[in-house]
Formats: C-alpha cells, structure tokens, sequence
C-alpha cells in the first residue's frame, strides 16, 4: 500500500507514476480517497479546465487531440480525462484517431487517462471532479475533459468545466440534433468541425439562428463559432485563441470563480447523495427497501410513502 | 382544483382528458403527486411495459408506430409514453413521422404523451414511473416506453419496463455503437430495423458476435433478433409475436415479479434520494451548501469533508 503523502509529493513533481496511481486511488470508491482528497485540497484551483463535448463521429478525439498540440505549442503542460466510451483513449476508436494521439505520448508534459463513463447517479462518474484536482495538484496549466455529447453527461461536463466547447459537424451531430440534445445550452464556445465538408456552412448558419432563441446560462459572453477542420490542423490555433479570450473573460468578471464555487457545491451535493444512497442500503438494510418494494407492487403501498418510511428510518439512525 | 379521486375514477373509465390531467399532475413535483400516486397503488400491476430504445436515427419512432398498429390489431389497448428528445411526440420529427403517429390520434384505445426527457438526478425523469402507474390505473393493456438510446436515459428504461426492445440499423445505431454505449446488455430483444437496406446482415452479423461475450442479466432467455422494415411493416407481426412470447416466459419463470420489484426498489429509492435532495437545499440551506463550496474552493476544506458536514446537518433536524 503506497503511502499516500508520499505519492502527491511524487505527482508535485510531476512523476506520471504517482499520478496514474492517485487517479486510480480516487476514480472509484477506493479505502484512501478521501485521505487523497483531503491532502490534495490545498494544491487544486490552479488548472485551467476545458470541458469537450459533441455528438459521437463529429470529429471530437480529433479536435481534442489537435488541441493538445496546440496547447502545448505555447508552453503549457496538458492533462486529458476521457469519459467517453467512443473515444479511442478508452478504446473504441478506430486505428487513425489512436495513431494521432500517440504522437503525444512520449511528450512527458501530456498526461492522458480514460475514465469509467457511468457514474453511481448516472451521467458524469464522481471520480472526474477527483482525477481533475489530482492533474491540478501536478500541476498540468490546461485539463482537457472530453465526454460523449448525448446524454447527461455532457450536460454535467458543463458543471466541470472553466470553459465548454461544445463540436458539431454536419450531420448527425448537426445543429438541430444538438438543439435537441439541450446540449447548445452549456456552450461557451461553438466548434463547427469538418469546414471543409458541404454543409458545414448551413449548420454555422443554423447555430446562429437558434443562438438567437437560446437564453443560456451566459450574460455578457456572446457565444462564438469557431469553423475548424481538425484532422488537417484548420482552425485550431483560432480555437485555443478563443478559449484563451473566454479564460480572461471569466477572470475579469469574477464568473470563473462564482463557476467554481457551483462546481464544488454540486460535487459536495453528489458525495453526499452518494454517501445516503449507500446508507439507504446499509444502515436501514436493503430488506428493508425490498420490503418496501414487494408492498408497493403488490399496491399496498405507494412508492412516495414508502420513500418517507426509507427516510425516516435513515435519520432515526 | 380537480378532485383527484373523481379525476382517477374518470381516467377508469377510459376519459382521455382525466389521463392526461393526472399525468399532468404526476409528471413534475405538483402537490397533488403524493396523492394521485396514493390513491392509484390499488390499482397497478396489470399493464405490460415494453421499453424501446436506441440511438437517434434508427427508426425508432417508426418501429414504436407500427408496434401500436400491431398491438391494436389483437384487440389490445395501447398507452404510449415518449421520453426522447426526438421523438415526433415531443415535436423534434420530421413530417412523415408525424403523420404516421396521427393515424393513431382517432383511435380512442390508443393513448400517447410525451415527457420531458431531463430528470432530477439524471436519466430517465422520475415522472414517467408516475406516469406508468396512471396508463397502468386506466387499463391499458401495453404501455410502451420510447427513450432515445444514448446516454442514461436508455439504461434506466430496463429497469422500467417488463420487456426491453434494442433497436438498430445500419449506420449510426450498429452493433459497435450500441456495445460501446452499453445498450446491448439491456436488451431483451434486438430489432434490426432497415433490414431492406445494405448493412443490414452485417449488424445482424456484429449482434450475434457480440452476444457470445455479453453477460448480462438474462437467465435462461436467449435475446432474439428479428429483422424488421418499420417503415413498411415487414417484420412487426413477428416482432409482437416475440414480445409476447417473453412475456410468456417472464411469467412462467417467476422473473416478471422479481423485475417489478426491482423496479419499485429503485424507484422508491430515487423519490427518497430527490428529497434528500431538498432538505439539502432547504433545512440545512443552501446556504450552508454555497459556504462549504466557498471553502472547497479556497483549498481549505476537501469535498469529502464537507459532505460530511452536510449530511450531519441533515441527520441532526
């Protein structure tokens, strides 16, 4: 068992070891995570966080992969958290998308690392908020979250993120799919990938119209849209400029840090649900809870009282 | 204020307008839910729930459509709840969806309506088990779910309903696709829908490889996989003929009354969770939730802690 003090020193000075381990430690609901979580607190808000996003086949490993190289170009060190079962860290991409992000692993200031894409209550894990202050703590300047763009999950990265690029490319992760998907919401930045493809035009064009009708979460940020072809580099220094320009937009009008602090409310909120959940199923036993359940299909009782017996018997704990 | 037990009386009798009003009541947090939810344990378990998922594209609506049509020709009713952002009953579709939804709009035995697709806590809104109990109350004999099958959503409608159909179809929605987004666990029957399209045998092909590795929960029931043309209707017939048939066999092997009771369990567990949820934001005040945020931030306190400190508050009222 390695010693957990021990181990932060040795991702502090940038050991890829010791920060794989310490993701490892966090990503679940391992014996030492809090301690981790504990000795990190000091070490986190350093990192600047970009959160990724899309609908599967609009180019997102591509872009992100781009980007990294891009990032690193102007110095900075580069930490990636995948939560996106079709991306090819995790292992689903195909022999292209891999090649390209090889290209970076021998550069020791990219550290890149999948996660498990199904959390305890749905949607984004809890080990994510985790794994980032582990990459913050070492100390990498940029992290590139990526997730899939449909679902919740993407929704959440939002919640993650400094800053939200949210990619689209003609076709099925066109503008209206994203409309529908309420992803268009949580932008901060529009990438319209595959420019060089008909019809990348029209859902620049599409973006525009339905920004017109989308009153997001944003006052005083007009959502730009940034035209790149990512497999060929198109764009992508324009991209980094544009997140460059939000990260000193936030700064400047104190949103980075009222983000933050619903950042760390929301992950307080979770670990506390997480926490009641497990109890629901401990402290109050799980028969109780089939118990509950066998009553109610059998219609003698219905799921909201049985929901305030499971309550009840939890705070008489 | 409509009187809930006249308006449950009414929806008995098969009054349209008193079904949707108690949808409406039960689908969001209104303060007539508890009640109708009270008053209608009585009367559930008697309606068959068959899920219908998969990814955006595959003809989901289309299958679901002439699902209703096939379902209505044995004499059976049919209710019909949507909860994908993409469905022509939430609007997103394109006009011949629509249309053929409307064929079903003069038949006073079919019942159709859509929620909306974001629940509190992610996945699948806690308003369509409610909603479930209300179609279950009024008699009708099949309820279908439609969800759109990427994200959380789609794997929390297995455990809604009694039989889950995994639709795919060349291209977007193929087998690869749905394993990687972890749809193919959750099937008790797949659909290849397209079937008259090239590509078809392929993902025919891909299923029935990728079954060999799949462990999922199925006992004893080998998942079928019926080649349909939702379009024209090919394959429909065969594919109720297959729903039935697991019906049949849930029956007869006791896993139909052990699935409800799943279901139950998780759905009293979610109602206990969304209120726990609120007392976060209300007894202990949000107040306190934004001040610990405030220390997380400040690297003064780690998350774990302060959900400590939150559940304390909690426990201590």
């Amino acid at each position: 068992m390695a010693d957990v003090s021990e181990l932060i020193e040795r991702a502090r000075l940038g050991q890829i070891g010791a920060i794989a381990r310490l993701i490892s430690l966090v990503e679940r609901d391992s014996p030492q995570r809090r301690q981790v979580a504990a000795e990190l607190a000091a070490h986190a808000g350093r990192a600047y966080v970009v959160g990724v996003t899309g609908a599967p086949g609009v180019g997102k490993s591509t872009t992100t992969s781009a980007l990294i190289g891009a990032i690193r170009a102007t110095g900075r060190s580069v930490g990636v958290l995948a939560v996106d079962p079709s991306s090819p860290f995790t292992g689903g991409a195909v022999l292209g998308d891999r090649i390209r992000m090889q290209s970076h692993s021998t550069d020791d200031r990219v550290f890149i690392r999948s996660l498990a894409s199904r959390g305890q209550l749905g949607g984004i894990t809890s080990g994510v908020p985790q794994a980032l202050r582990v990459l913050d703590a070492a100390g990498y300047d940029v992290v590139l979250v990526e997730t899939v763009g449909v679902g919740q999950a993407e929704l959440d990265v939002a919640s993650l993120a400094d800053t939200t690029v949210v990619i689209l490319a003609p076709g099925m992760g066109d503008a209206i799919q994203a409309a529908k998907a309420g992803i268009l919401e949580i932008a901060d930045i529009y990438v319209v990938n595959k420019a060089d493809r008909e019809g990348a035009d029209v859902v620049a064009r599409d973006l525009r119209q339905m920004q017109a009708k989308i009153s997001g979460r944003k006052t005083g940020w007009e959502v730009p849209i940034v035209k790149t072809a990512s497999a060929t580099g198109q764009g992508i220094d324009e991209l980094l400029t544009v997140i460059d320009r939000h990260r000193d937009w936030l700064t400047s009008s104190e949103e980075l840090t009222e983000r933050r602090r619903l950042r760390a409310a929301s992950e307080i909120e979770a670990i506390a649900l997480g926490e009641v959940r497990k109890r629901f199923a401990s402290s109050t036993g799980p028969g109780r809870l089939y118990a509950a359940a066998l009553e109610v299909t059998a219609g003698r009782l219905d799921p909201f009282a049985a929901a305030d017996e499971l309550l009840s018997a939890l705070l008489a704990t």
